[in-house]
């Protein structure tokens, strides 16, 4: 658990309490932050069932979630529609007002918000949000601002570390939330 | 080795003495809980030689598998053909009822039957195995009640280090039994 | 960081302050060393997105880049097109040579050169540049004459490593040179 | 390194000087011991370029290499030729018998064949080459028995490690055995 931002007010981990969406970037988040290219000019990515069911764990409980990506990749559509999440930006050049926009159109405050990332185009986004999170091998200057810093690396569940810490600030007991339905989608149109 | 879930009846070690049959989730288990997408919507997974000659190992000593996999996958079906596993669950929503009709169709007592698996959709089946184990690297609610925890993570030999341990409960050693013949199915039909 | 070959005259860390340009290895370098190959003579490998922004970050802040393998793939041709990198050599027996020859066509001085590799047949190269730096994982005898290792291995992150070091050395802020702009080549014609 | 087998006649580090010829297992000690499934039925597996190099450099100290492997797989075929490597074996139930036949065609003795291999169906291979070495991440039961334990790990170095121990054992300068020409074969027809 990084020590906080000096610069910034200061969110705690108590912040966990009221957070009721959760804002990820893709690439070195949700994936391993690598990529495969193949001879054809194809390109693959590594994602987690950990991350999967924390997702879907997040959802039962109630938790909203957005992707926001820097890269256009099809792929993160693909992911989206796995997951039943309707917030989608991709080829994303400002994230901190794709995260105001998700704001604003879901009615969610910033400080409900907490926003992942791994690298320094997260920044601008990590300063607005609620609660900022980076998987340990974050890059070193989002680790040095970050609220937490999950003990995973990128797409071995850093991502399930920040679900699961909500949950639990929220008194939730895990496996029973697995219990609950799972919403078709995660927000109603 | 975790110390058990105080809320259970004891099942110790010395229960793998009577293990007959291993029932194994795939993914996170036999699999590292990654998957690779594809542009064309493909999916790969990844398995280890490590666990394919466990597998074998423990198939010439007799014992028995299962494989039930919350993912509807055909990988499953595949790996399961390679295997010689006749025994295949897929897109299991209650694997405690799927273990229990496994233990039914077979006659083996779900005392005799040791479950693996690494996150909260295994825990029903792993309360009412006789003996429970998972990856190193298993969500944190599985961890905190199996009665063994591999040293090992998923994919890279935790589902090879639980059948040696059960072949070592047994008086077996492991090269003695890779001379055994392997048995063309493991069960009779 | 290694101590320095004893047979080198002492390029120090105070010389990356000078640097202008940094020439990579492939393979092992912004690569995890690894191939994967697949049914039908098809070759794979994986690159970081975190060696993609640090060379981005680099480019931001006026830094020149090359790519020299001894590989004959057209992989590396593919990644210096996404990197806008110009000055790229493939199947390369003699990268001393390919090094002086990029110094030569660009203006730059052998001492404003850092580069980084990781195997034996990059040490001629390594001995005439300004700078060299290796990942962790490189070979021992790479590890053993380098001015820079970096802590982290091949594609996860190493050559991010060097360039904020080069950054850094240079008195800039990394988040900062992220909010410049990045040219669409790093060299003008 | 382990203390060796104390049913064995003591090989010892010594024994390296006389080594002529390393045979290799591939699935766990040239790979990673790892293989990606397809959904179209296709099987990958990844290799290593630090292995390769490695093998290039014994080439040029004028090592033979042999690859002996369990599985009926054509990539073992297609890393021999890119190795020039000639003696290779699929599919192999009886891998002692295969490196009898190794050292009866080629001429070199046991005790001048080092065998490298990761798991039980490798034991008997191991107990009668001059020299034994395994991956870090080995079978207990190999780990147990053999000379040499690298410090890698299979697909990460492990075979490197074993063929630098020859050339250093046989007092050669690994940077200047790479200025050696390759052979185009390891064998004259």
């Amino acid at each position: 658990m990084a020590e906080g931002d000096p610069t910034k007010s200061g969110p705690t981990k108590s912040d966990l309490e009221q957070i009721r969406a959760l804002v990820l970037d893709v690439d070195g988040v949700l994936t391993d932050g690598g990529f495969w290219w193949g001879p054809g000019g194809e390109e693959w990515k590594r994602f987690s069932f950990v991350d999967v069911m924390g997702i879907s764990l997040g959802q039962r409980a109630g938790l909203k979630f957005a992707l926001i990506s820097g890269e256009e990749n099809p792929l993160v559509d693909r992911y989206a529609a796995k997951m039943n999440i309707r917030h989608v930006v991709k080829g994303c050049r400002d994230k901190a007002a794709a995260l105001r926009e998700f704001a604003a159109s879901t009615g969610i405050e910033l400080a409900q918000i907490a926003y992942m990332g791994d690298d320094v185009n997260d920044l601008p986004a990590m300063q607005i949000a609620g609660f900022s999170a980076a998987p340990a091998n974050a890059a070193r200057d989002v680790l040095a601002c970050v609220h937490f810093i999950a003990r995973n690396s990128a797409g071995n569940g850093a991502v399930r570390e920040v679900i699961e810490a909500v949950l639990r600030a929220q008194g939730l007991d895990v496996p029973e939330v697995f219990l609950r339905p799972r919403p078709t989608a995660d927000f109603s149109a």
